[in-house]
């Protein structure tokens, strides 16, 4: 239970304010993903100089290491990585399913083995919830459980239904206090009917928060928008809405623009430790010859520590000698590109020029 | 050509200032290297923060990459890498014996394939001191021939003799300029007499500073700080003196002792990146199953950005996790206790209280 508020609209986007225990978070809102208590390659330090207000943690990640004993021991999350703004964590299922080894999921949960040692663990709504709640995260996931893609309606339906009597549990299992708020996960794939039911039935449950899940896995950005298109008819405007996964600089404007609030992604942090760097000009490949040369950086209107201070043809021999401060400069710059995109995004919110086909160029100009 | 004074003495050892063309430098100095222009796991504004005054640059590393040509159209290592403080380079002597395939030594100098892609180069005395020109470096070095570990003694004088005749080229070919400055590097391995003509005769060709080489290569630090103490009184007391490749905190403390002014080596770096941190209360092996929940930092009293923000459980997570992050915080740590180190054997000079025999806990009492 947190405070929320709409603070502008524009068509179907909006720009809100969420009141959590940890700070306040303005959205349209992107979240770094700092899977195991850190956002590769980042101090605390650059991550607030991104200006992320929040982060990611993964439960499945943190209940293998450092595991939740350690994890209550060091006070949770924010004390164990003197992380001071708010954390998100999502639930383990979809990490369940995409990196763990032999698993077996029957009504209660999911049985598996970690993919670091092959230890058994088991999660269920119940555990999932209680690991969340020692991790001390602000927001909390529902777990559910995330089919492949793609999937036949049949399966869907019932993969649908699972996750259902998840939520049910999972919201049992869930400690309500002030500042702090659990997320309803809509599944139901690409099927129009089964996303209207899965957003109806978590409505009855009750959440702080609706997200859209098992999107972003391979169906195109045009199947995805259309399931948000679709899905969004069927969530309540007075809570926040967050498309978990989410993506390119492109799927954010139209996802916003469809009303979607929050977002977390490993893209522009993964894609910065291969070379791949997001500008307000398009995508830079740092790797390639032409910017063995060149004294520009990345990014001539980026602010970041990067930009401010290296060219691309010295981060491309950082790149070359595999330095790592490669992974860190770009990382730096990606994820500052990523904010100021958001914070553009909610700027054109809030002077009412953000429409869907807004271009990158026309958000910085 | 630069302005050296020594400001206090103790015993044998001296608090200098030695004025550079991009900085001043006090001295007894510890010069992280940036191997390749990169302290690795650093940004610029990390090493300032260890308070490092001199970097140390590889001639060999950087002529394979980013290559003379490329460096020289960047206006040199100071604005490839953006680091505003003086540079001093090696100059490629000791990295083609350790790293480079296939060498053959000639008079003239050395043919080499490169440990990257094995294209063929030839460093000479002349090349070596144009590269480190290019390079813009504020100290170069002299081309020498670095002679394994153990050697007999007639090959030792060969050696010697030839790097002499190799001094005497790079000092011809060394362009003088005010506030920068050539080294020469005394060679003969642990033979006394050999140690003394080359430290003479490199007098006789006369250097901005001296250097004593080719130890801390397994000679053990009996026998090189015996090597220190005959070489020394061969060494003109008004010009800065340097122990190139050494060493442990330990070693500092001692060949400060003997007179030494300037050290560079990539152990505190290096055993960061495994796990080893220097600390005033000596080593600490951060993967050892004891400080998996310590909740304590690194060293109690070091003021750097990973004491103060994070524990030693924390950071072995990290290390357990391979994150870079890891990497990172070692480095700024044990780099900074290098410079504190320094700091702290120059204040004891100032104050008269240092000798060879102090121990860190009274350095830092």
């Amino acid at each position: 239970m947190f405070d929320f508020k709409i603070e502008n609209e524009c068509g179907d986007a909006r720009a809100c304010e969420i009141k959590l225990a940890h700070g306040i978070v303005k959205t349209p809102v992107f979240m770094p993903v700092g899977t195991a208590g850190s956002v590769k390659g980042l101090t605390n330090e650059m991550i607030n100089a991104t200006n992320a207000q929040i982060i990611l943690g993964n439960t499945y990640h943190l209940m293998l290491r450092p595991g939740e004993e350690r994890m209550q021991n060091f006070g949770g999350l924010h004390k164990f990585m003197n992380w001071s703004k708010p954390i998100l964590t999502d639930s383990g299922g979809f990490q369940v399913m995409s990196l763990s080894g032999l698993r077996k999921i029957t009504e209660d949960g999911v049985v598996f083995r970690s993919h670091i040692d092959g230890t058994k663990f088991m999660l269920t709504p119940e555990r999932s919830i209680e690991i969340q709640y020692k991790i001390g995260s602000d927001l909390t996931m529902i777990f559910d459980e995330c089919p492949s893609f793609p999937i036949t309606y049949k399966k869907a339906k019932k993969s649908m239904e699972l996750s259902l009597r998840w939520a049910r549990r999972s919201k049992d299992a869930y400690i309500n206090r002030y500042g702090y708020g659990l997320f309803g996960i809509v599944q139901g794939s690409v099927f129009e009917d089964l996303r209207e039911i899965s957003a109806k039935s978590l409505q009855e449950i009750e959440f702080d928060g609706y997200a859209i899940g098992g999107l972003a896995v391979g169906e195109g950005q045009d199947e995805m928008l259309k399931t948000i298109d679709f899905t969004i008819l069927f969530l309540p405007k007075n809570k926040p809405r967050y498309l978990m996964g989410v993506g390119k600089p492109y799927d954010l404007i139209k996802a916003v623009a469809r009303g979607i609030d929050m977002f977390d992604c490993v893209l522009p942090s993964r894609v910065a430790r291969n070379g791949l760097a997001y500008t307000r000009n398009g995508e830079i490949r740092l790797k390639n010859a032409q910017y063995s040369d060149s004294q520009m950086p990345i990014d001539k209107k980026c602010f970041c520590y990067a930009c401010k201070n290296h060219t691309l043809g010295y981060i491309q021999h950082l790149f070359k000698n595999k330095e790592i401060l490669a992974a860190t400069l770009m990382t730096i710059h990606n994820l500052t590109f990523y904010q100021d995109l958001m914070s553009a995004i909610r700027n054109s919110i809030i002077n009412k020029t953000f429409h869907k086909n807004i271009t990158i160029d026309e958000l910085f100009a």
